[in-house]
């Protein structure tokens, strides 16, 4: 199901389906019985109603499946990354022989883990001098995503590796989120941020995997050419947004939470790059969203905020900055726990405990 | 190895064992060597350092455990709950059974878990009018609690269930921490209190299981009246604190996280219950909770605050608030996967993957 073009894609965001209402009333109702007092497992049952929204009756997480797109970035030729291009093909490797943080996670939570390298061997174009894709490659990127969420899941991760991708990430934030943006308080922000000494897509600058002083001067800079190269198109679309400042990992996560929407999938999103790829979806359709929960905030200072532009709570805020998903499948035990206290407790009437007095 | 008397357990508190710092330094060797930016992952890598502390290498969670004990409270015939006395046991029984939300995180986690419940027929006085405990009494619970660790536990969950007993909770934060606690600060918390129309120890009182309008305002006097009749006893001796504004459970509780302490055994506390326990330890030696974590924030206010006094940062941040140890069963599962993260990636030289390039 690869769309042909950006028409295509424009025309399968109309169709989404929404949020089951009846399962979420069902949830609770039922949560309202349990042997506890009322909405004292907190945000566990928000996760709860979340999962039943899109999955029905009952709510569960039996088969959790993650899936990592990997690309390489033509951005990273101008040295804003703390590690050389070379290891985004290394950790796929490492990836595929059980070595890395994602390997530990998916296996301890029992989860499928599908890689996806995106032609690793054909970095896009610099987003600081050119668009970084064609419309025919982010489509076919768009669509591998779509094709990779693995059938039969009942929760999916999305994670990503490429050397240089939050530069993207960053470009793609303030290209979507900032250029002409008025109407979502750019002035206010643009304020504060010149008040700092700081032009605003600086805002969406970080160190990434660790970059600092110099590199990081190349980092703002390669983000300030980009944003004024492409900010313009990428207010008019998000898509072209995604094609000219994104990269072959975010299309494909794009399309993958397209897929899992389609498929009734609820989605947990990892951290600033899966956000951003996520961010083209919600300028594209408000409610594009409504299947993604935000598993954690990451050390990225730009994640938190892209959370907060897309009114997110974070499950977690550990302080994490890894990528591969991994925020996302720690996130996991949380909605396996959540979605098993529903389904185990008993509820007050078959445990014969007293409900609450007047006050 | 139940001590005698409050001189017993000053006695014990002098000899606590103290960190493994050989343990830390290995685990942060290895740390540094794993296929991610250095620290991306964030407050796992606090944690694994913190599980080496105290077990030694390696950092592991076979073996966790969790202990909830129960108990009840004369306070309770105030009407300071919004659940009859009869609950406790209602619960208790709901544990042995397997209905409550405790047993769904124990067997999700593969967890130990062990009901202790503490001469329910027999409350405790009411703190309101007279001393919680005779030193007897204080004594014999505190070694239940040290008895309770379960032998072999790698990591130990503490919990509670006790109609009431957030109001013990909040008089004995009060009593230990506020009255004549000048050094820390309480001049300007009672400035600040005061501004709001409030008593000091009114900061240390909020909903528990839900109880708003008179059973509040009864709550918030019954507190009243136990740190004025308690308080100036409280702070002149911690364990004074617990034998006249706690109850069994909490000398338990206590007695536990000494025991645990003595075993080298990590403990995650829960929610305000086992921190107001806790910090009748902390109060008589500053680094008596050096083996503790904070497992999550609940939602009732004062446990945030007294983490702050606490000096921890909790690992969740979920707004639960139902006790019998849940937040710090739930946060097993990120402590087993910080220690499955450290043992089970790759190195960069096993996993031939490239480091980090010079700015």
């Amino acid at each position: 199901m690869r769309p042909q073009d950006f028409t295509a894609i424009s025309a399968l965001m109309k169709e989404l389906p929404g949020a089951d209402e009846a399962a979420v009333a069902a949830v609770r109702r039922r949560e309202g019985e349990l042997t506890k007092p009322a909405g004292s497992l907190g945000r566990l049952e928000a996760v709860t109603e979340w999962l039943a929204a899109w999955q029905g009756i009952p709510p569960r997480v039996e088969a959790p499946a993650v899936v990592v797109f990997a690309a390489n970035h033509g951005v990273a030729a101008n040295g804003v990354s703390a590690y050389p291009v070379s290891v985004t093909a290394q950790m796929v490797a490492n990836f595929e022989a059980g070595g890395a943080a994602i390997n530990q996670l998916a296996a301890l939570h029992d989860m499928a883990l599908r890689v996806v390298p995106l032609r690793l061997e054909a970095p896009t174009a610099d987003i600081s001098r050119a668009a970084a894709m064609s419309e025919e490659e982010c489509c076919e990127a768009f669509g591998i995503g779509m094709e990779s969420v693995p059938e039969g899941a009942d929760l999916l991760c999305l994670g990503e590796m490429g050397i240089g991708n939050t530069t993207a990430a960053s470009a793609l934030c303030a290209g979507l989120l900032d250029v002409g943006g008025e109407g979502d308080g750019f002035e206010a922000r643009k304020r504060e941020a010149l008040s700092r000494d700081r032009m605003p897509h600086e805002e969406w600058v970080g160190p990434g995997t660790g970059v600092v002083e110099e590199a990081l001067a190349r980092k703002r800079e390669a983000v300030a050419r980009a944003v004024g190269l492409h900010g313009a198109a990428a207010r008019e679309s998000a898509l072209e947004g995604l094609r000219r400042l994104g990269g072959r990992e975010f299309a494909a996560l794009a399309g993958a939470i397209v897929a899992a929407r389609v498929g009734r999938i609820p989605v947990l999103l990892d951290g600033f790059a899966v956000c951003a790829a996520a961010a083209v979806l919600a300028r594209m359709r408000g409610d594009a969203l409504a299947h993604c929960m935000a598993a954690h905030r990451s050390a990225e200072p730009a994640h938190g905020r892209l959370l907060e532009r897309l009114g997110m709570a974070p499950l977690l805020d550990l302080g994490m900055r890894l990528g591969e998903g991994s925020g996302a499948a720690l996130a996991v035990g949380l909605a396996r726990a959540a979605a098993r206290l529903h389904a185990g407790m008993a509820t007050f009437a078959e445990a014969q405990v007293a409900g609450k007095v007047e006050a």
